[in-house]
């Protein structure tokens, strides 16, 4: 079970990068049982992305995958189309990743939302790697 | 319609069956009056799988028909495009399956959902064939 | 975390105890997470009864408490007026129990719904003691 | 505008002082145009409570009132019956507080849920305290 101490420092992480990159964003980490556990929206960080950003972590914490790999199964030609409109809709974009402890136990997900997908992504990164395994 | 009995006997085989292949999974058995009867999540499967099952158990039911069979309807250049969009949406890739009694009489559907798609699918037939007839 | 092995014998207890004071219900059990973990409807159980378990399951897993207790929160005169309107609504009579480990550890809860609310809180005592602690 | 610092201080402030009086607790921080701005669930903090802190910070947002004061407003035989069921549904028992820069305008509120009611106040009230106005 991820601690709030954990989360904070996954925030932290996440800030300090987009701050590097200049990207205001949101950050949402999620429990391995899909709860919220806390949340950051930076200053000047776009309010249709805090939705996004919960809605990746949703995403990544439901399926245990990066928030784009469900988007592969789910774009047209994919092996399950539709599949993005379960669980009361699924955010399919680059920007939530799955948390695992050292163990590669699930333990939770981040959710990154207010860059072009790419920066999302990249601080994704930063933040799931200050759990440091 | 479906009994108790018989819908434990679904979810054993499909877990079986599950075992088997080693895919933790979802299994969802209605009735057919689309109303929920039984329902079991194997240790390990994916919480975003919860409600895939159910919707493709929904789906099979609602339709008596697999669930794959819709997505032809409803895929670009089919007959219903948009068809996954009612009843509150379906779920239109394999891994539901009607269930019919021994005279061909519609008696709920069985979903399952953990897997890959071919997974899925095998384990709702090796499910679905509990009924023995 | 709650196993399919003790959902399994969770609900088992519950229809026995059932099927001895002839009603037959819905049983829910649901995992520390809030997540569905298993569901049973027995033969001739209301379908109304149906999301009343699942609901009475939510609200003693989100709380930690038996489903009568947070009634006496929320009722005219208690401390939280309108608590049973949050979290996308809540069961608040008798029926559903928190399911805890031998050392205490909340692992989910079980919720009953079918007969009256007595029965359905004896049957959930009943669910409840298969965990043996 | 509240500002992710402030929202940062204000939730270390409710922590600390729920630390100290032994209940863990949901905190949320919410800015002026009701749009969720920070979050943290304490570990050991009642899942059931991160709907509600959510709740009551919305509440005080969206009326710059103590949410105890829109209770009073529609309870039977307040000047506004119902008033509880707009808006999406209030919570307008105590524990959420709106928050005012030096110069009394509002720059948006907290919410505080998981311990008795009273005690969800007083941390709300150390949490507010953090603006130091």
């Amino acid at each position: 079970m991820i601690t709030a101490e954990q989360a904070r420092k996954i925030i932290a992480a996440g800030e300090a990068r987009a701050t590097e990159i200049g990207v205001p964003v949101n950050i949402a980490v999620l429990d391995a049982g899909v709860n919220l556990k806390a949340f950051g929206r930076m200053d000047g960080a776009l309010l249709g992305s805090i939705d996004i950003a919960l809605g990746k972590a949703r995403t990544a914490a439901l399926f245990g995958m990066p928030t784009e790999a469900i988007g592969e199964f789910s774009k047209p030609g994919g092996t399950s189309p539709g599949l993005e409109q379960t669980n009361g809709g699924l955010v399919v974009f680059a920007g939530g990743l799955p948390l695992r402890d050292a163990s590669g136990i699930l333990i939770g997900a981040v959710g990154i939302s207010g860059g072009a997908v790419a920066q999302d992504l990249d601080i994704a990164q930063a933040a799931a790697a200050a759990l440091g395994n």
